[in-house]
């Protein structure tokens, strides 16, 4: 895909010329709506309808084949039996054309023969350097060039009304739903793409060409696979870097949703809580229903952004204060009260009022209309709030205060930089004179709150990028491809800067005394076997051992008696340790995951910690910085700061660990299933590696 | 109260005659609104404008005072201001009114004054033998009576929808908010009440009698505090009886928001996990947001209610239905596949299909119509459902598709006794069409099927109270209310059947040593003091000693060196106890929320759970089975049942303690303020308190 540019679907979103292959002139049919769709859209360049059989499409001239067209063609869409596909590709692929639609069905969806024709049309697309989205898509739509090449019923009764919001679809039906209900909701759509079985064009590739679209302005995905998370990875970075919202609703995280996508398409759905980790880590939101997905893009194109999370709020009742007060603190928002001078001077104005915040005006504003814009601008003037959300009940729908209220608002907020939602009841056009001046209006109290608070969520994803810092410095970063046990593990982890605690391989239980006194009591001891994963099921760890002749006695016991109970395993002596003292147990360790690639995993070690299953993710590499909001987000952290008078541990330790061990599981991503540190105890002046385990993948094992 | 029967409210909703007192001529003003919307809703019965300066009130004769009114009036409004309220109230009483709506406001929401000024009104109130709404409410209104004892904007424009839900709010504003909400989305509405200050009538109040109105068919509260919580769990009780659905709205959940619950209301805002238990333990829902409010009472006045939380998926959209599938695992419903008979006879009809459940039809179903009677039929046949939620995405909507979809859906759905959720798009026509014959209409998947579990769960809480038992016989469950330190309160727990290990106070070391003998060792000591709480802080503690000289020695330790540590301790002795022997260390203590009353505790112990915050709460008493199902709450709870090996715990053993110890929490509930055992041992072969603490409420302590 390389050779095709970053991206290189301009030819798609902004084509010069269209030609519909299979064209019908029935604009109810799959071959007549991309037709019907591009005149109702006003699409300016030629659009060719190819049809063998017929002189007229839909009152334009028709085309026997492609390679008959007389202009160029930047895009054709193939509404063609799955049969006639390849030979059409090829005629395709002959004519120049730049950009392929392929509307077919019965390809890597219906098995592996599908899956042969599906790559059979992907090396003729290749070979004539032309991009193919599909095939078993539904294609997409333009609102800027008014390309409509789709047979979405979501274009049926009109295009949507026009705005900043890109949506990118793997599932067809879905996305129609959604294309459908965009509508409904009168939201701004700039495009809308169906990516099907991503023979070619993935979502990745799609949201990396909207990221990089002036035209789009926020976007959100449908997915139900990642198929190209390089790409994903790429695209959200930059998203991040513009400042440019992102939100995705991704489905099978569930064991049954997991299965049920498995079984009708060809994606592997991965680990859910991997592909969390990482949109969050890349600065996108994800949406967990349709209503969130949509309440975000809505929020993230009509007003601006807010820079911190600091929720202002502003009411008639108080009841709904405290109802969006709650809300604030349930999706993360802070409600910081009003300074006291401020207090003291609204209470002072109306002796009703409970102006802290929530800055409950009460009913009094009905009959003193002034304290509304009063309120609202000491909000704004000594507050120091990044957004307001705004109780004004069906007010704002009624004939006479309703105009009034709009006029003091916006008077109030001119000039304002801070997203402001008002909630009450609204018919369209009411809404449609807020939502054009930047003012976002819900009904429900909770939405309104949880939309800023995701906007919040976003900023500070996009804020977080520039604070993450380096990579630290492992030194050669490549580890041999093969299984390492407890001592080898160490040893290759501490060359990369990861401390473990002084230790030695002893052979005999007489070397095992004399290494000990070198290392001074207490000590530990461990057998060393690569058969034995599970030492101390067979008796072979001795802990606290306070002299050279308890060491000698252990060790001896261990060499003895432990090849009687493990037959056949090798044993290479005893592993002699320090003590390692009181501390905090934590498992840190790195995976591959089948969607998201390289992963770093952090948890609180210990039955309860296991049991709750709390646990950070990320994908690798990270920084020290990284690892540092990896720790604050486990629900055990404030064990990490001390609890009952105990200490806290050395959390920048801790973090270092982890990122020097994703760095190391980044660099070796193909050969490298996983790198455990179990326990890593953290004291409060380190961190040390007590055990540690290193899988290779398997076949890549080269030891 | 009582002397009007449970609750006494029909005065209001369904009333002979209405009287308005200070009623305006202008329907726009307060005291003309009920005038205006009592004529527009059709109330039957005579109303009674009083104005003594007019002879007319909206077309309606007008009468100088109350008294002069001829007929005998049921329900009287009062519009008047604060400072006429309570001679108008005492006119009122003379009258032989029955039911009172006060709007006037200035009472105890002002502050002390305005409190004493509403105590006056409650005396006059039940001086005279009638109910008493408000002051500082909105009124209610009555479907069917026509009965607009309210000046909420809610009604402007007209009546809500009739039907068969009620509303039920402390809020006049937020109340009005959900009306108008209401009637945005064309609820049908039986009766909606406002209740303001509750100097009488309180929201449980309302419940017990819309619970207990046959008009009613479910019931959503919006609360901020609870005033009376005893008629509250009467009418949840009586609810759960009746299996009518309540759902409950409480706002002041974030600690900002219970600082301005208080801060605009007079009403305590309690503990609010202690309120959500003690709602669930009553078969109640919580709505978090008002649209799953309104949800929950769209389905459950709308459809029938499941019995089971077994959900079948019906979709042409693989995406939809991995979606629905998710939206099932997180919302807790099951999504069981079909039987592997009906997978292989839907394959044959269709092989595109993947029928397991999600049962995905696909597209197909547009070439081939009678694939979706047959597939649901099957589902319905063979796959043991409860409940179906099914996506046809805008298909719903179309003029061709629509009403072929309509036909086929309601004929195979004909008879069934499930709830049926159809996603998709509806314009209200359409909507109607569907919910007159009782299937539930959605756009958005995710809250089809969260509506569908909510309805799961009130017919669980609704069977559950079947299953709960008789509670445990602890003996006389008076408490004296007296500060009892470990040995006296384990001692008396005892009594109630509730074990401790053996144990036995020494006065002197000698005696420790011998008590201990006679025990078998090896022992624990620790010291017995009133005064000190925390023994391990001054070596009052000593595990393990494992014969009659190590007993002796650290016996006269403690005996010798804690009073020196704590200078004016008396010390009682050393309390001698066999080792507990290994387990699972829970904490199990009983408290009393201001709000809720005597609330039972169950968690486990030690660090990691103190800072998880993992506990099960409910009100006191509970049976053994409630007990048992707050261990299954625990997120901690595979703890109990045995991980890496070690054995499980003996859970009914840990149930019959917190249910003994909520029976007498309960009993003494209001002399004693917190029964404690932490830790409460649970081994394999029963539990053991191995320390507790009785406090007696401030100033009931007789000790």
């Amino acid at each position: 895909m390389t050779d095709h540019g970053p991206t290189g679907l301009g030819a798609f979103f902004a084509p010069r010329s269209i030609a519909v292959i299979g064209a019908s002139n029935d604009p109810g049919r799959i071959g007549g709506r991309p037709v019907d769709f591009c005149k109702a859209a006003g699409f300016a360049g030629p659009i060719y309808p190819v049809n063998p059989t017929r002189d007229e499409v839909q009152g334009l001239k028709a085309w026997p084949d492609i390679e008959s067209i007389p202009g160029e063609v930047d895009l054709a869409v193939m509404a063609v039996p799955s049969a006639r596909a390849a030979e059409t590709l090829e005629a395709c692929g002959r004519k120049g054309v730049r950009a392929v639609v392929v509307f077919s069905a019965g390809f890597s969806e219906v098995g592996a023969e599908g899956a042969a024709e599906q790559a059979r049309l992907l090396e003729i697309a290749r070979r004539h350097g032309m991009r193919m989205l599909g095939p078993n898509c539904l294609g997409f739509y333009s609102a800027a060039s008014g390309a409509c090449a789709t047979f979405s019923t979501g274009l049926e009764g009109g295009m949507p009304r026009p705005g900043r919001i890109g949506l990118i679809t793997q599932s067809g039906a879905y996305g129609t739903h959604l294309l459908s209900m965009a509508k409904a909701r009168r939201l701004g759509v700039a495009g809308w793409v169906s990516t099907g079985n991503e023979a070619d064009v993935s979502v990745a590739d799609c949201l990396d060409h909207m990221v990089n679209s002036d035209e789009v302005g926020a976007i959100g995905l449908y997915m139900e696979g990642v198929n190209d998370v390089e790409t994903l990875i790429r695209a959200l970075k930059r998203a991040r870097e513009l400042r440019k919202p992102v939100t995705i609703m991704k489905v099978g995280a569930s064991e049954v949703g997991a299965r049920a996508v498995q079984s009708h398409t060809a994606s592997l759905a991965g680990s859910d809580a991997s592909f969390q980790a990482v949109i969050e880590q890349f600065g996108a939101v994800r949406a967990r229903t349709t209503e969130e997905l949509f309440d975000c893009l809505y929020a993230a194109t009509t007003g601006p952004m807010p820079t911190g999370d600091k929720l202002g709020i502003l009411t008639v009742s108080g009841g709904a204060g405290v109802l969006m007060a709650d809300a604030a603190e349930a999706f993360g928002l802070q409600v910081p009260p009003m300074p006291d001078a401020s207090v003291a001077k609204l209470l002072e104005r109306n002796p009703f009022a409970a102006p802290r915040n929530p800055v409950d005006i009460t009913a009094h504003a009905l009959n003193d209309f002034d304290l509304i814009p009063e309120y609202l601008a000491e909000m704004m003037r000594a507050g120091g709030y990044d957004a307001y959300a705004a109780f004004f009940t069906s007010w704002t729908g009624s004939p006479v205060l309703g105009p009034r209220l709009r006029k003091v608002l916006l008077e109030t907020l001119k000039g304002s930089d801070r997203p402001f939602a008002l909630i009450g009841l609204f018919d369209e056009e009411q809404a449609v004179s807020y939502e054009t001046e930047g003012v976002l209006t819900f009904a429900d109290p909770s939405r309104a709150v949880q939309s800023l608070a995701t906007m919040a969520r976003l900023a500070r994803g996009f804020d977080a990028a520039a604070a993450q810092g380096e990579l630290p410095d492992v030194g050669d970063p490549v580890i041999a491809a093969t299984g390492m046990g407890e001592a080898a593990a160490k040893a290759r982890l501490a060359q990369a800067g990861i401390p473990a605690l002084p230790e030695e391989v002893a052979p005999t239980a007489a070397d095992a005394a004399r290494i000990a006194g070198g290392m001074g009591f207490p000590v530990v001891l461990k057998i060393v076997s690569p058969q034995i994963a599970h030492k101390t099921e067979v008796g072979g760890v001795a802990l606290n051992l306070p002299d050279a002749a308890s060491v000698e006695a252990e060790a001896a016991r261990m060499l003895r008696d432990i090849p009687a109970k493990v037959p056949g395993a090798v044993i290479e002596g005893v592993l002699v340790s320090s003590m390692a003292g009181e501390g905090v147990e934590l498992i840190v360790g790195t995976h591959r995951d089948p969607s998201m690639g390289p992963m770093v995993m952090v948890g609180l070690g210990g039955i309860l910690a296991e049991v709750l299953k709390d646990v950070a993710l990320a994908r690798a590499p990270v920084t020290v910085a990284e690892a540092l909001a990896m720790l604050s987000r486990l629900r055990g952290a404030p064990l990490l700061d001390g609890v009952r008078g105990r200490p806290g541990v050395d959390k920048h330790a801790v973090a270092e660990v982890i990122a020097r061990l994703s760095v190391l599981a980044a660099a070796n991503a193909g050969t490298i299933e996983s790198i455990e540190i179990n326990p890593l105890l953290a004291r409060p002046d380190g961190a040390v590696a007590l055990d540690a385990l290193i899988l290779p993948v398997k076949g890549a094992d080269n030891g």
